[in-house]
């Protein structure tokens, strides 16, 4: 499937780093390349464009104008500072194909179209320049009002919609059919497919995740002569929560999934003993009651430990994602279309969050998984083979199509 | 002495924050008002003003004209983030001050003064926003070129020299007289003079310090669905060492100091394993000896604690700042003033860096610490009673008095 091949190379050198990965961050000025000429591409395959005031940005197929419905494919253009080529890009590129070879099926089959079809790009699904993540996606579900989204703002302050009007995708164009199914194609991110030399995944819901910022307040103070025991130090109160927390998913032993990943330390001057620190954790499992369990155990201890040395904690943040289940006839009909296009497909939760899951809190919403290498994501290395993405976009259109067909 | 402490309020009231706190970072616009301000009180004295390339600043009184060398008094008006009033402007503003008093009491005794007197503000101290600190009176000292001082970058990639030129504190009428000895007024910023009720230390020398920043050296990946075993996570490892060296230097229990107060992860997204961390770490102690062994312990501790989660380590910069001696001259004239002032004065080391340590490299310096309220510094609530300040103006007076006039 050359075109995708090169669609996907084409999108990879906007923001391409030295290292072979990718680095565009959602409302930059590379993502608007990026946005610009996914623009081209949709104008190129005369789909209607359409873009939403949280810059969310459609192609649409009118395949039957008799028809309000419309079936959504898609994910999204932006990426970490560390992203990959796939993570996002190959969902909107092979969405924007399928679309329009369903589109190329329907004219060969007069009638047979019972619902419209478009791609779309979600804006900020990574939440690495704004927080939180699955913004576009969770407005056009409706669990985030647009001001909350437009107020979101990046390390300098700049807030989103200031970003947003910046490279001018406010968009006034929303999409004006009823959706009614999305079904979003990723790689996987994870090990388990290339485990069991699976194709496909038909994702049924997804892990439970909680997203804990803890703010520890010490004191200023001199590195140099501030004696020893007056210290009230808040980096180290952080330092020994980040190694608590993995004791603690070790402890359980129940294949939790956790991290610490973002840090801030203030004033960060190697002459001031630290005086706040906030810290970014979270923590995954399938099983609500694990994370519950893990996390409140965890919040005990490092609440302790800081006060052992003088630093007080707070929470600036908990955000729990509870576990949803993807809608199951959806699992049901890629399981199908996987046996009957040849390609082995299992089922299982995504660990990660995807636009597909806030997507889904609206209408049914499916979302299909191809391997990638050694489950590797967020790094410059992240591979998925061009045979094993052409897999991935033989079952996205053969689904696509029997959704836009079926009575 | 109303005098200097109206002149401490209104350099405070410039980068003066919330919470009774300075903030005014070296080459900054707050700096330049800190430095037009003294520019001007220095033309109010009728000094001669001076700056040289590196934004030294100095106000000379020429004593008498038939002498060609000058004792130079002084410290620094640039602060931590966190900064208190008395930090560094102390030491200018009473310097200041005690030359005009000097002055006067020449004009009052003609034929007294052999050398001349000058007062002078250091450029980036603090090493706040630029490292190394003491760049100014370094580049004055010769142990460091202007280039390489000018080649200093923020963590936004602005040069000091870049910085100074937009300030317009790039100089070029350097001090013309001959440097013959150094002398600073400063808050001890630890709490040994309060600890004895003591006026005045006269400070000896200096505590090793080896500064030591190590990069920690792990690969990005998805914070959610990368095995656990699979992550090589550079802030676990970083965070390990922080506690590390709290435990190596507790076990050997020598009154050794240490800090880690600077951290910078990467990319530092909520979702990517930190692929890349550098931290800051400081060790001090009287005796280089044991600064040697419990750093060269920490760091092949860390070494292996990172191996172990497969994680690389490197060293950065290795800054071993051995233990000078100040000159002993002057230590036996400032115990000799004090005690004829009305002063209990005592001697020790200073743990922290000052200006005079980089000075004593070119010519003999002196340093005169005065309380700071349960050693309390780098912090808006640092303090020093007024009676307390008035008591290190007083000897630093009476010895500039001596200094000048000595045959």
């Amino acid at each position: 499937m050359t075109a995708l091949h090169d669609l996907i190379a084409g999108f990879a050198a906007i923001g391409a780093t030295d290292d072979g990965g990718v680095c565009r961050l959602a409302a930059t000025a590379l993502d608007k390349r990026a946005r610009d000429l996914f623009l081209r591409e949709i104008g190129n395959r005369s789909l209607v464009p359409r873009i939403d005031a949280i810059g969310n940005m459609f192609g649409v197929a009118i395949l039957d104008p008799a028809f309000d419905d419309v079936v959504i494919t898609g994910s999204h253009l932006d990426s970490q500072p560390t992203g990959g080529r796939y993570d996002g890009a190959y969902g909107v590129l092979a969405g924007l194909l399928a679309v329009e070879a369903v589109r190329e099926r329907c004219l060969a089959n007069p009638g047979a179209a019972r619902r419209n079809l478009a791609v779309a790009n979600w804006t900020n699904e990574e939440g690495a320049r704004f927080q939180p993540s699955l913004t576009g996606s969770s407005v056009f579900a409706g669990s985030l009002s647009l001001q909350d989204a437009y107020a979101c703002a990046d390390g300098d302050g700049v807030t989103l919609g200031a970003a947003l009007a910046a490279i001018g995708y406010c968009g006034v164009t929303p999409l004006e059919y009823r959706p009614v199914r999305y079904v979003e194609l990723h790689v996987e991110q994870g090990d388990r497919l290339e485990q069991v030399s699976g194709d496909i995944a038909a994702v049924s819901g997804a892990w439970m995740t909680r997203k804990i910022s803890v703010v520890f307040e010490g004191d200023y103070s001199h590195t140099g002569p501030t004696p020893m025991p007056m210290r009230r130090d808040a980096l180290r109160a952080a330092a020994r929560a980040i190694e608590a927390l993995y004791v603690e998913v070790a402890r359980e032993d129940v294949g939790a999934h956790a991290s610490a990943a973002r840090i801030n330390a203030y004033p960060n001057s190697p002459n001031v003993v630290a005086g706040r620190v906030r810290v970014w954790f979270e923590i995954r499992h399938e099983d609500e009651a694990a994370v519950v369990a893990i996390s409140d155990r965890f919040l005990k201890r490092i609440e302790r430990e800081a006060r052992e040395i003088g630093v007080g904690i707070s929470i600036a943040a908990d955000d729990r994602r509870s576990a949803p289940l993807l809608d199951p006839d959806g699992v049901e009909l890629i399981l199908t279309v996987a046996s009957d296009v040849g390609c082995k497909a299992l089922t299982f939760k995504t660990i990660t969050g995807h636009d597909a899951l806030a997507i889904q809190k609206r209408i049914p919403a499916s979302l299909i998984f191809v391997p990638s290498r050694g489950g590797l994501s967020h790094n410059p290395r992240e591979f998925t083979a061009p045979e094993a993405l052409d897999k991935g976009y033989a079952v996205l259109v053969e689904t696509l199509w029997r959704m836009v067909t079926a009575a």
